[in-house]
């Protein structure tokens, strides 16, 4: 790989919904089209952009496959707007991997990502060859309606904080706050070319879209026993934004899941286990079973 | 303690349903009426009398406290007549429960002992203090009618082997064989006072009652919600008899659950894996958060 994620340069394409999307492509093999060439797209969490990866868990899985980030419809340096639904944000991801001419992807959804990413394989299941959920849930959960006020609190503020943002992100520990506090130095280390911050528009509609998607009904747990791809489930210990509970749910829930709760962490795991979590995704992508 | 499972003698208790119960008590610790004084009450699977139990797992449950094994109505050498509803078996169990004059347990069930566990909790909350749920899954979850083909085929023949059960109950290695040989060896390791074996009208009747159970329906999946007790639910990773899958499910529709999975160990998991098993109860029912 010739330079790491905090180098790439931020690219744009126009979709036929209109919108122009930037994303940063990592390159490598996958191309999409081809047997076993499904470059892997990642889904943002609440209120994130391009800059908000982590480029040390970035450079780990592309190191093995093509990883390409992109910012969805009005989100950060795209542009369009942010809808309010689950729903209206899988059809605008859909329309960029279309126009990234990509046939079939894996896709790594993370926090509202993974809702996103779960809506994408229930609406169009064949450009999904396999799935990742980090910090997820099943839509129609009970208790998922809305975060705790402690969580939205501090995260879904006008301006936040790196302090804020390390106490949802990262467990109390010594050990997890260290591991927070070098993923924050990661992600701002990039100081040229870095993305649009999302906007208060932007804010807003997600947590709509977080609100509607978790009002309680039992039923809709039901949807996901169509889900016939392969899928990791994967969650912190501590998480207290999506409780680690609702992660044992959605893999019950799915046919063909597997299911790996990281020790010490919370909804950041994937950043604080950046290495371990990387070689597990590898693990998942690259299993023939 | 003075003597160990294998030398307990048979005791009997007759209740107001007129069955006069089969049973064996460790004693030790837990009157099941004094504060923190709940013994621990084993519900045992399919076509299982009191012989069934591995006394390495009962002996080491009974280092730390009292240990209760029974044959429910009509099993093995209680009285009565076995019913095909897994309703009744709890009803049943509940006559057990008041007749040993306890007004609060710890239960442990396993296979169809965690499926009559849940419905004592569902059915008489006030009586369960915390609930193990071993090999378990929800009631009404797809995929539960029955169990595969080759499972019933094996351990629900009139005469079933040695070979059968170790087929179900322990996984394909080396070791799990090698512990399933050891079990099997503690198990019939007793030769005097041995328990009535269950008739082929047990098998009949609770087969009925699984496969009844087993009907699949989304909506029941909700009854496991209003569970308010802790529980730990764990199962080895190479179940055939009851998914692993389940144990993520059951999991995650209780709202205050935990969850392990043993490794490389099939249905008999708390067999095999006897001493970091009594180990793992033993911490859960101890915690006091």
């Amino acid at each position: 790989m010739a330079e790491g994620y905090s180098e790439l340069a931020n690219e744009r394409i126009s979709a036929v919904n209109g919108v122009d999307y930037a994303y940063r492509d990592t390159g490598g093999t996958g191309d999409g089209q081809s047997e076993g060439g499904a470059p892997l797209i990642l889904l943002q969490h609440f209120r994130g952009n391009l800059d908000n990866w982590d480029p040390a868990l970035i450079d780990a899985l592309a190191s093995t496959r093509r990883v390409v980030t992109f910012d969805n419809a009005g989100v950060g340096g795209s542009t369009g707007t942010t809808p309010d639904t689950i729903e209206q944000m899988a059809r605008d991801a859909i329309a960029f991997i279309a126009a990234m001419q990509f046939s079939q992807v894996d896709l790594l959804g993370f926090s509202i990502g993974s809702f996103v990413a779960q809506q994408i394989a229930l609406t169009r299941p064949a450009i999904v060859r396999r799935l990742v959920l980090a910090s997820s849930a099943p839509q129609g959960a009970a208790g998922m309606h809305g975060w705790a006020p402690e969580v939205i609190g501090a995260i879904g503020t006008p301006h936040t904080s790196p302090e804020a943002y390390l106490g949802v992100f990262f467990a109390g520990s010594a050990a997890s706050r260290q591991a927070g506090t070098e993923a924050l130095r990661r992600t701002y280390a990039r100081t040229e070319d870095r993305d649009t911050a999302t906007s208060w528009a932007t804010r807003e509609a997600q947590y709509d879209a977080v609100c509607t998607w978790g009002i309680p009904d039992h039923a809709l747990l039901q949807r996901l026993s169509c889900l016939q791809m392969p899928v990791f489930v994967a969650n912190g210990d501590s998480d207290p934004m999506i409780l680690p509970h609702y992660s044992y749910l959605l893999a019950g829930l799915i046919p063909y899941a597997r299911v790996k709760m990281y020790p010490d962490a919370a909804h950041g795991f994937l950043f604080q286990h950046h290495a371990e979590f990387a070689a597990d995704v590898e693990a998942f992508l690259a299993d023939a079973s």
